[in-house]
């Protein structure tokens, strides 16, 4: 695996990708992507500016547990007329746990002159000292050299000094980048080529911008010409267009090149997830488009297509989606539906004979309940209560009767304005009515609280679930019909299982339910509860 | 215009383009549709395929009127055992009010052995004949050779026999597709510069599919590689992953090449309009990241970047963004400085000295509020309320004393389940006090039909005001603290304004009240409101 072939994969999700409209990560969210990234093999993970934000300083202060990658701390490099061992900035990357350090700066003189407004050869000094300096505290330095290739295009031996001052001081890498995402991928190769005359492709990176829609071609022109560490982001993201996108460019180089990477066939099986789990974090729809990930990467829609397909999938498709754990998915063909959902059934241990006529009305609802809104992709556990009702095998653990929630925003004794909510809940289980009232952050905490109150005493196994996260969102009317409004609810429990359930309704606080009722279900039947509970068996 | 740099524009956003998943065109948007890239000033334009469904044909009876592009039918070669002549299919392309023919047929034995089941040199005579039957009706003909790259690798001297029967029968163009988007751009390269050994470059066109999300890398590889016309789609509509991003395209070839296309720099200019258009058409939320016309293509939100930005723009832009109607944009977050905001208020026109106290300490609460969970570079109606109040600029348009909201699950007179909500707000006006009640789909949607029960007689402008999206996030709590919640609205008016508020608070109800009253307040402040609206004036 270290052969010249081999290329570095250096993720900068968490520091370019912050960096995106709309991107606001939290610690949490960036040690949960950290493991993702690790989960599927990448070799750096830039985790953040440690000294920049209270944010990453949070984060660099307790990073999570990585296995094989290593975490990167990026940085400036020393400012002008200061020695890198007096500077805060340094000290603040040579302090971090990270275990390399990423200098930036700038490799333009145009940048040099009109950003910085400094000698140029004191720009040079920076880059040499800030290296020496944190190969002093961490085993691996590197240099991105921002704007590179403007640089080169505008003055080409300073740029070439710049890049040599790094390598020279001791830098491991040397990444060339393409900051304003304007060059092309012709230009890429040639300049690329150029450089390793100085500096060995074993020792080059390149980082691209997705300005001219080119970011992916462009790494690749890059890696061609000799460079062997690559970087980019999940999903692309990253500042104005974005990053080059990893997850095009790991299953390219991993299947259609003779480049070697960390990442073995099972790690990029996790490819989809680990995408869908970025757009789920951050709760946006993932792109339907998306290269290899997408849900419509290999859906089949025209007829002639379709025939195709069904006949050999090599006709209409590059590649074997399952390797990158996507599906394929014939958008006319009821076949399909049975397929796809067959093979749910297989996952969820429901042994169900192919001719069995309840499948095919278990195909329509959950066409009819799509079209509706319900989005099951992202619920596997409420389309498992879907499949399991359809076949009877889930027990009506309780009935919810009826619920009243107010929520009031008042002066309280304290003179402080609060809103409060209050939920009233009657439920049947076992044929008792039960009335319960609870208070929350809000009318959906408030009756999730008066359920739990009600359920219990009867239900012991629910003490340890939690609701992890709740996320909400309107559905663009379809032409006539009202808005809807579907709640995906993802809870938790002590045992580290999670699992999400969706609900859908014009009522924000029934489709709050309807997802909750789904997640306490399916809790209890992981738990083997008894409907009725401890309630049935007392009676 | 005609020298061998000349490049010809293709557009199939009417043909491929209605592959997509979820896109299904009337015939009145593929009119409007086609009206736009005419004004782009593309060369051809691929109307669909006559005879194949009836919304085509509708279009093709009644074509909208062009000034320079030709409209183009495109169909399949004859049908296997019929001659050409004779074959409905032909007839209906001849027929058809378009001035040119593009006939697709296979390039790859593979799928004449699998997919159609004929010899090999009936498909060839398939070609020539139809090429030749369609040069009887109309002055121009053309060929799509489907899977031209899989084919030539496959079996080079069937695959050159294919597309050289459609030349030597007159095919003014002979277009390589790389139908299942598996090819990567040095192949592209290396395969066209092969080609043009057998059939001249100018005779060449390039029909790429973005499933290694490489479709306009590989588009310039073979127009480097001497073909000479480019097939694409606005947005990068089309089956799967899309085709080649003409939109992304069009400016790369005008601005950073020394080919020649037929789009003059006034037309690139309303680039960024059609690019929009079409997503509205399609009542699709415009991609913020798109290259060259997103609204984030040239947005900055690094400090580091917006004070060189302001410097000048060359230092973090690859092009001037009036060049193609759009334009730079600064964004406000945690990650940002002083630079970002003090761009941010030149562009809302507020005057402030650089050395104004209030403005350290507004990035001081910037920073903070995110740390609390608010994110500002989403929700720009919100941030320039926060600096506008810094300054003292905002009018309290009202205040809302109390609301207590209640929702009701129950069995209603039809005896069914509903879930109704109810709000009742008591808000102060110019020393008034008012109080509503008001109904709607949950919690939120009633207290803002209460709201604007009570508001809009003094405030009329509020009339064409909507609620657009609503989003919501738990974000995870940090250690020791409790949850919160993080609502985002967006509204829009009648006059096409789209603003984002953003609201944070342990209580959802009370976030959503805090972005819902951004929201207004915002509204209200363009409309130029006053305080106390027409109730002041009538006192």
């Amino acid at each position: 695996m270290t052969g010249d072939k081999r290329i570095y994969l250096f993720d900068t999700t968490l520091r370019d990708g912050a960096q995106t409209q709309g991107v606001d990560f939290s610690v949490t969210d960036k040690a949960a992507i950290a493991r993702i990234l690790d989960g599927l093999g990448v070799d750096y993970i830039e985790g953040g500016w440690p000294g920049a934000n209270p944010t990453d300083d949070a984060f660099f202060a307790e990073p999570p547990a990585l296995t094989t990658a290593r975490l990167v701390a990026f940085g400036m490099t020393r400012r002008p007329g200061r020695s890198a061992a007096n500077d805060p900035g340094q000290a603040a990357l040579t302090n971090s746990k990270a275990g390399a350090i990423c200098l930036f700066g700038k490799a333009w003189d145009f940048q040099v002159d009109v950003a910085l407004e400094i000698p140029r050869a004191e720009n040079v000094d920076m880059i040499a000292d800030s290296v020496t300096n944190a190969l002093k505290h961490k085993s691996e330095a590197m240099f991105d050299a921002e704007h590179f290739f403007d640089g080169y295009k505008g003055n080409k031996s300073y740029a070439l000094d710049c890049i040599k001052a790094a390598y020279e001081a001791g830098a491991r890498w040397v990444i060339l980048c393409d900051t304003n995402g304007g060059t092309l991928p012709h230009e890429i190769e040639r300049i690329v080529g150029e450089v390793t005359a100085h500096i060995p492709g074993s020792h080059l990176g390149i980082h691209c911008h997705n300005d001219t829609e080119n970011a992916v071609a462009n790494s690749l022109a890059a890696l061609k010409a000799g460079a062997r560490q690559l970087q980019g982001t999940l999903n692309g993201l990253g500042e104005r267009c974005g990053n080059a996108n990893l997850v095009s460019l790991i299953p390219t180089l991993k299947l259609k090149t003779d480049f070697e990477i960390g990442v073995s066939h099972e790690q990029l099986c996790k490819l989809t997830g680990a995408s869908r789990f970025l757009d789920e974090l951050l709760n946006r729809a993932p792109a339907l488009n998306a290269a290899y990930v997408g849900d419509s990467a290999f859906a089949h829609k025209g007829g002639v297509h379709v025939s195709a397909v069904e006949k050999d999938p090599r006709t209409y498709e590059h590649m074997e989606p399952a390797l990158v754990g996507n599906q394929r998915h014939f958008v006319v063909s009821d076949q399909a539906g049975r397929a796809n959902v067959l093979a749910r059934f297989r996952e969820l241990d429901i042994d169900v004979a192919l001719d069995d006529k309840r499948l095919n009305a278990l195909i329509d609802q959950v066409k009819a309940r799509e079209f509706e809104g319900y989005a099951y992709d992202g619920a596997d556990a409420s389309f498992e209560l879907l499949a399991r009702r359809s076949f009877g095998g889930v027990p009506g653990f309780f009935k919810l009767t009826r619920f009243r929630i107010m929520d009031d925003r008042r002066w309280n004794a304290r003179g402080e304005l609060v809103t409060e909510s209050e939920a009233t809940v009657q439920i049947e289980i076992a044929g008792r009515q039960l009335m319960e009232v609870a208070t929350g952050n809000g009318p959906v905490n408030a009756l999730d609280n008066a359920l739990r109150k009600a359920l219990l005493p009867v239900y012991p196994a629910l003490q340890d679930m939690r609701l992890a996260d709740y996320k909400v969102r309107i559905l663009t009317p379809q032409a006539g019909t009202g808005a809807v409004t579907r709640v995906m609810i993802e809870s938790a429990d002590k045992d580290g299982r999670r699992w999400t359930t969706v609900g859908v309704s014009p009522n924000i606080i029934d489709a709050s339910f309807n997802a909750l009722h789904d997640g306490i279900t399916w809790k209890l039947i992981q738990e083997g509860a008894a409907a009725g509970g401890t309630l049935a068996d007392s009676n």
